[in-house]
């Protein structure tokens, strides 16, 4: 379905289908919400009954209703929903919010009836909002849809998408007493028809949501998600709410990369892949959410410390580190200003503690001088009620100051009715308030993160495609499969006669390994089997003869097929790389320890496929397998380009062999120069 | 000091010294809060100018003061406040609240100026809170000594002993909106006498406090706290949020516990000994103290979800789990009970979902049926805004059938001002809100982690004190100090010719090893000086010989000392022990994986000495080398038992040296019975 979705966003008139006169009725609230959001467009009413509501003619038959409505919303037996579809699609209305509860969500009558009003809708290319959704709300147009208890949001900067609406109408209601507002708000209950992906990139067009955030339960369809969503966080920010943690059960996989992935690794790198920020929990969603709003963003992650109070200055010291922060360390000529302006008995030092004697003027220099450092990207002010000054006359100071510099300034407002009409100043300047300092630092993070982002983007390597994948789609071995990819593997050959032995080993290069080939000898070593660390052709020829007489003598009865010969690989670090088709989002990529220790400790990394150099980098740093690579202690340092290669190599193949779901190099002796498949197992799309 | 520190909390009369008649000033603070608080004892002011201030006459003189007086708070002049604690101890009052700032925290001149404070009050046998602090508070007896805004904070359960007076402040202010009260308040101020270990137990004493939190920067003596706060979280619930976790710069350590063992360890080690409840943030902590304020414990980690909304019931079940708890498998007969109640689309899986229809009775016959269940030991009630209902009616129903209950319930009350009147009644109830139900889950973790402290303290082990101490004092080798405490050792004692390899192969039993002695032969294997896994007399007899034949061979002119014999110890699993002295708390024991593992991946945890076998096992469960002694994939299991008796053996030593700084087994090689000290090392105090 392409049809647009703008009559959801820009109605030029709007009926409610459905609606009703008795106030306790959802019909009664849609119209009320309509009227009372002063919509510019035309509204109109259906109703079963003719009649007046809010000094308007109730219409029995939609037909009846003036031009122009491009907008209905469906507030109308479940039963008669269908029909109500193909109605407005005749009076030519193409898009129709659907209140109504009792579909998909009360089982399979009610998922039959949901389907046909989809078949309808398709049928006459009418897109479906719903159903079991609260609407939409735009507070800048206005326009609002819900049949939410009035005052409509605040106006802002914030995009709301939910999959749940009862989570949704909470939030609006906590929001009016936080002091945040919304520019949009789509709830998107069932979703029938238009879903998450297709909402984001809509809302984000808007010129009023300057940040989005989503509270999610799932995805329709994972890669769209990712793609759409990688376009709109070019521009804007978005920050996911994912519940669903916990999994229950766990499933069969044939490698340890299938065991470890899990949905919410999959989830994880799709977000990262998407640009997404993911908070933990609500209340970070919308901590982060306001920053984003309303602050520039840092250019590096060292913050100073603004306090009239040692304790919460410490506080946010810790904070700031919990969050992936630095504390600046200030210049002289920042030290030399402040230790001249401030008290003695003061700390200039990052966390600058001004005492509590600090007068709205010492806020407002210090912070000045800390914008002023070259060495602080942004200012974590904390603000306690001082004991001798009001809070507000701090705030005002404070604000003239943040608005002359491009740096990110969040606050730490303690208390409550003593910082009442602070924060009331604060919120007007759009100066981002939390009551506690940890919360101030976790903002600061997510905006520090967002900036990292975004200069990222500006660094994307190229990813080489490529050129021979149609070369490659009869795999016959898993060493060939890889191999095509330019991963190097150690066949192992059988040589049948020592000349043979010669041939392979010239062709594989020196030193070799020799291991004497027979299906009835299982302990090769035991009886002087095997030779290790062969250099020459002369030394194989002969290798040869000593394996087989070697053979003879301890086994005389055994069956000998010849002599395996295998390129013998150096000492070197091992690590497994595997690959497995997750179900909403394609390929993961699985970078870690090899051994026990890849169960064990779960030290691995996932990210999606195809990945670029940055993002196999970024595995490799996040793990303790990873780390290790550039040497540690006793550890030698070995070829970490040679490891990136390899991940963005697989991650090609797997992007490309939709019919591998599973791929997992274990182990890759990582070598000083180089890195070698030793042993590589696939398991094909069933 | 031993004198009383009742004269603080429960004062006959109490004299402001300093008291002033301008509303600026914080003399005039204090004396209008210790008038507006309704203090049932005496009140009098001291003040420079005679007058009258609140009806009461201002004294130009200490001595003129009519009794009953015994505390005194003090807002002079710096430099007047030793010899005003002298007119104190001399009126007879051995209690002092010094209000002023200007002492140590303003650098040498205060400090000095602190000391004489101390020097003072310590010749007279006064006690001194302060000074530097807001003093204290208490509201029910009521007695409030600060010089906060009134009104003054709410009645309550929760006790609050503070290191900083701006964090008290502003969380006094909070807790105004946040609709929580508290029993006693302290600021702590820069502790020049009494500290947060002298208060602690005289709030704990206090009838109306439930529970303790605990703002810590530092603390005054390690040792004497952990005994302090051990025996009042036997009785009481006491939350820390102790802040300044990272420091900078890294100190020098002979060892791996030395290098890894930080403050922070040591803090969480001692709160873990001590059973006090370390919140990460100011907001969880009040979120904890709230819950353990008002709801009974709960026998086990299983919770049940009651919700009206999919969403946040999605929420709550991956917030349980984040916090340890567990979703509850409701009985068959609870099961019956919510279908036969609910309409049929409502899930009456945990978590419950009774849909948007949800009524105040269908949320009370729910939350019945639940608390019912055996199988349930706590209940988080999801509760946004019911589309049909007043959400403080949903309140009354559900306080009905909590009341009925010893189980605990809390609820995520989310929104603001639809759920204001609700929120009203849930706290004159004492049923802890939250807006959400990340925090309202958080909370519940906290009650079960107390429950099971509780359930641990009715089962500790004793602890079995080395009788033969004296005997270990003068200690001769790292092998020969742990072998007094049980901890088996392997020795290597050099055989100086045949016979005494025999003597001691006996000595220490077979299998051996034997190795050629020689300071000129560095790699002994390569010349075949090493021989392993010697049996019996005999082959000792006939492997010094051999040992000495090779030698003279590969090697005739380096010096031969004689043969090393060592028992030969199993293939087993190898970790690392450790205790190192931590300058506040003491010997604190490591446990972890040996090798390159133990920095690399710091897979180590910590406990204060000395250790009972509980805690051994803890800190075995809390690392990967830990539970791999059970066995892993490959991996034999190993002897844990005897990693525990090492652990509690080693740790009982560190707690009887004082004089060893730092000491580690690594690695210490567990067997399938038993375990050996392979190495050794010991650093005693310098």
């Amino acid at each position: 379905m392409s049809s647009s979705l703008t009559p959801f966003f820009k109605p030029r008139g709007v009926v409610v289908i459905g609606a009703s006169t008795s106030p306790e009725k959802l019909g009664y609230g849609v119209a009320r919400n309509l009227i009372q959001s002063r919509y510019k467009g035309a509204v109109h009413f259906v109703s079963q009954k003719s009649g007046t509501l809010f000094d308007r003619p109730l219409y029995t038959n939609l037909n009846d209703v003036p031009d122009p409505v491009d907008l209905a919303i469906l507030i109308v037996p479940t039963q008669v929903t269908p029909q109500t579809i193909e109605d407005c699609a005749k009076r030519g209305i193409k898009a129709a919010i659907i209140v109504s509860a009792g579909f998909r969500e009360v089982g399979a009558e009610g998922a039959a009836l949901e389907q046909q009003c989809v078949d309808v809708a398709r049928k006459h290319g009418v897109r479906l909002l719903g159903p079991n959704c609260i609407g939409t709300l735009d507070t800048h147009l206005p326009l609002d849809t819900t049949f939410l208890q009035p005052p409509m949001p605040a106006q802002g900067g914030i995009g709301f998408i939910s999959h749940s609406g009862a989570f949704a109408a909470a939030i609006v209601d906590w929001a009016r007493e936080q002091g945040f507002g919304f520019s949009q708000i789509v709830s998107l209950g069932n979703q029938a028809d238009v879903n998450e992906t297709d909402v984001l990139p809509e809302v984000a067009k808007d010129e009023h949501t300057r940040v989005i955030v989503l509270y999610m339960e799932s995805v329709s369809d994972g890669a769209k998600f990712v793609h759409a969503a990688s376009e709109v966080t070019k521009h804007k920010p978005v920050i996911a709410l994912k519940v669903g943690r916990f999994e229950a059960g766990q499933k069969a996989a044939a490698s340890h990369t299938g065991a470890l992935a899990g949905s919410e690794a999959a989830f994880d790198a799709a977000f990262a892949k998407a640009g997404i920020l993911r908070a933990d929990t609500a209340e970070q969603m919308f901590d982060w959410a306001r920053a984003l709003e309303d602050c520039p963003l840092p250019r590096g992650k060292r913050m100073a410390i603004l306090t009239n109070a040692g304790g919460p200055g410490v506080i946010a010291a810790d904070s700031l580190e919990t969050n992936g922060l630095l504390l600046s360390q200030l210049t002289e000529s920042t030290l030399r200003a402040l230790s001249s302006y401030l008290p003695p008995s003061s700390s200039v030092h990052n966390p600058v503690d001004m005492l509590a004697s600090a007068s709205p003027e010492s806020y407002a220099t210090c912070l000045k001088i800390l914008l002023q450092d070259e060495n602080v990207d942004g200012v974590l002010v904390i603000l306690p009620p001082p004991p001798m000054f009001k809070t507000e006359n701090v705030a005002e100071k404070v604000i003239e100051v943040i608005g002359n510099f491009d740096k990110p300034v969040v606050v730490a407002l303690m208390g409550s009715t003593l910082v009442e009409e602070a924060n009331k100043v604060f919120q007007r300047a759009h100066v981002p308030t939390y009551p506690f300092p940890e919360r101030a630092a976790s903002a600061l993070g997510a905006l520090a993160k967002r900036a990292e982002y975004l200069n990222g983007l500006q660094h994307l390597p190229t990813l080489e495609l490529n050129k021979s994948k149609s070369e490659v789609r009869r795999l016959r071995t898993p060493e060939e499969l890889i191999a095509s990819y330019g991963i190097t593997t150690t066949p192992i050959k059988l040589a049948r006669d020592e000349n043979e032995a010669v041939t392979i080993a010239n062709e594989l290069g020196f030193p070799v390994v020799m291991k004497i080939a027979s299906p009835d000898i299982l302990h090769k070593s035991d009886i002087g089997g095997v030779l290790l660390n062969i250099k020459s052709a002369e030394e194989a020829l002969s290798g040869y003869a000593t394996l087989l007489e070697r053979a003879k003598k301890a086994m005389p009865l055994a069956r000998i097929e010849g002599v395996h010969v295998q390129r013998q690989i150096p000492e070197g670090q091992e690590v497994i790389v595997g690959a497995v088709r997750d179900p909403l989002f394609g390929p993961l990529i699985m970078f870690g320890s090899g051994g026990i220790e890849v169960e064990g400790l779960k030290d691995v990394a996932f990210a999606l496929a195809p990945l670029n150099q940055t993002e196999a980098q970024e595995m490799i740093r996040k793990t303790w397998a990873g780390r290790k690579l550039k040497g540690f202690r006793s550890i030698p340092p070995v070829d970490e380009e040679s490891v990136i290669d390899v991940l963005v190599k697989l991650s090609l193949l797997a992007y490309e062999h939709p019919e591998v779901d599973e791929i997992e190099i274990n182990p890759l002796r990582v070598l000083q120069k180089g890195a070698v498949a030793v042993d590589v197992r696939v398991r094909l799309r069933a």
